[in-house]
């Protein structure tokens, strides 16, 4: 898997807690290598009440290139950032970042392109789409921004706990207007349905939305990768839907992280700001 | 090289500044997979005055289980070792460290043993010779130790600058008694010369002993990986010494490094004790 490893090799960690489940350390070296980049992706599993210590010490690390983070440090990597794209800053939580020319750290919250990346390239339509997103969590927010940035007409978002979901809204209101509006599991009247819960991970789990009203002009995608097609992708694919999976967003994620990691990505898609 | 990188992958490091020219990440990695462990070592290049915050953070570091420290962090890499093999602490340095039980870090020094295995292997004699000393740095010291602990008859130590040969074997002394004097560059007389100064490094470096009294009796062995064989081993080739090089030394260390990390070379060779 790796070719190259010495004195020379930069690095690059992601953080976590826990660590275990982790896809991107073999995935991100494999691109970097790929490309040419004498570089490595190691995981580090740190716990939260640990992590702000270790981030400041991991800053003089003079080899270390660059940091993905995963539940629950978004939000310390975000903090740790000097500069974030403005995505970022609108969520408050970044899971990537890279040197500044001063060594200081800009950050980026990829999750949500990465998944408005994986519909397009299954095929599915999200400029102009009316879309239902269950799940108003960390993966939640960023695909809704990311949902709306890519131009949905319409942006419905469900959550069990309708608390964050309301936050959700409102902060998203300020910036999209009346785009954004609270939505049922009910999928009637949508053409894009996008899972960010964790339902569908566990065999008894219910479904995130009502899988019976699925019809074929919608498209659906999920989050989880375990398994890769979900009760809810069985149930779309059945009605005639068009899916995205889980993995197919880690792919896109993957591709996505090694542009942002080598200074390409953010030049593209994000709107940096100098300062926070 | 790697066979395993995942999220359960098991960290190591090494520290060092700099830490572009370092061999053991590539090396320890592969043996640790060889063995059947989901392990990786990586590079970290960190300097004197970060290293002490980083080593606190790395602490931390939940599937991190070993420790390498190349020049010039030994000293830092013992401090913060709970325990330590007895070398470790009448040299002060440690080169390696693995978990305690409790997370706590125990230290070894296993510089010395490296090469004292080096020579053994390449058919050299330590017990009960007379051997010669060139450099009295830290290489030097840990060198020192593992040739009277193997039990050499008597250890002459030179180097260019009298007070740091003075400290050393005053030091020496200490446990060692008339057993370690004061050497020249002259090594008539002995048996065993080893260099562990960095001359023969450079093309125009002069010569670390006086090569032309070398005798067909003696054996020569040098530190120096690069060129693999010094202008001093060349000479005692010529000669007609047996000779170990500094390659030889690192192939020792690696398997010593290995088997230290997995817990089982400081139940052989060290004498462990519970507190600092």
């Amino acid at each position: 898997m790796l070719d190259h490893l010495d004195g020379r090799t930069r690095l690059h960690v992601l953080i976590g807690h826990p660590i275990a489940q982790v896809k991107s350390p073999p995935g991100v070296t494999r691109l970097l290598q790929q490309r040419g980049h004498n570089a490595v992706m190691v995981p580090v599993h740190v716990e939260p009440g640990d992590v702000d210590a270790l981030l400041s010490a991991l800053s003089t690390v003079r080899n270390l290139d660059g940091i993905i983070a995963t539940v629950p440090h978004k939000f310390a990597l975000y903090r740790h950032a000097a500069t974030a794209s403005s995505r970022a800053h609108v969520l408050g939580a970044a899971n990537i970042a890279r040197r500044n020319n001063d060594g200081s750290w800009h950050a980026d919250m990829l999750d949500g392109l990465s998944m408005a990346t994986a519909i397009v390239t299954a095929g599915g339509r999200i400029d102009g789409q009316r879309a239902l997103l269950a799940g108003a969590g960390g993966a939640g927010g960023a695909i809704a921004l990311s949902l709306l940035e890519a131009g949905v007409e319409r942006l419905a978002i469900y959550d069990i706990d309708p608390g964050r979901r309301d936050a959700l809204i409102a902060r998203l209101q300020m910036r999209f207007g009346t785009r954004v509006e609270v939505g049922t599991a009910d999928p009637s009247g949508c053409n894009l349905v996008v899972n960010a819960t964790p339902a569908g991970m566990q065999p008894a789990d219910p479904l995130p939305v009502m899988a019976e009203r699925l019809t074929p002009d919608m498209f659906v995608a999920d989050v989880i990768t375990e398994p890769v097609v979900t009760p809810l992708l069985q149930a779309a694919r059945r009605a005639g839907c068009g899916t995205q999976t889980g993995v197919g967003m880690y792919e896109a994620a993957l591709d996505l992280m090694v542009d942002f990691l080598r200074g390409a990505a953010s030049d593209l898609t994000a709107h940096d700001s100098g300062a926070r």
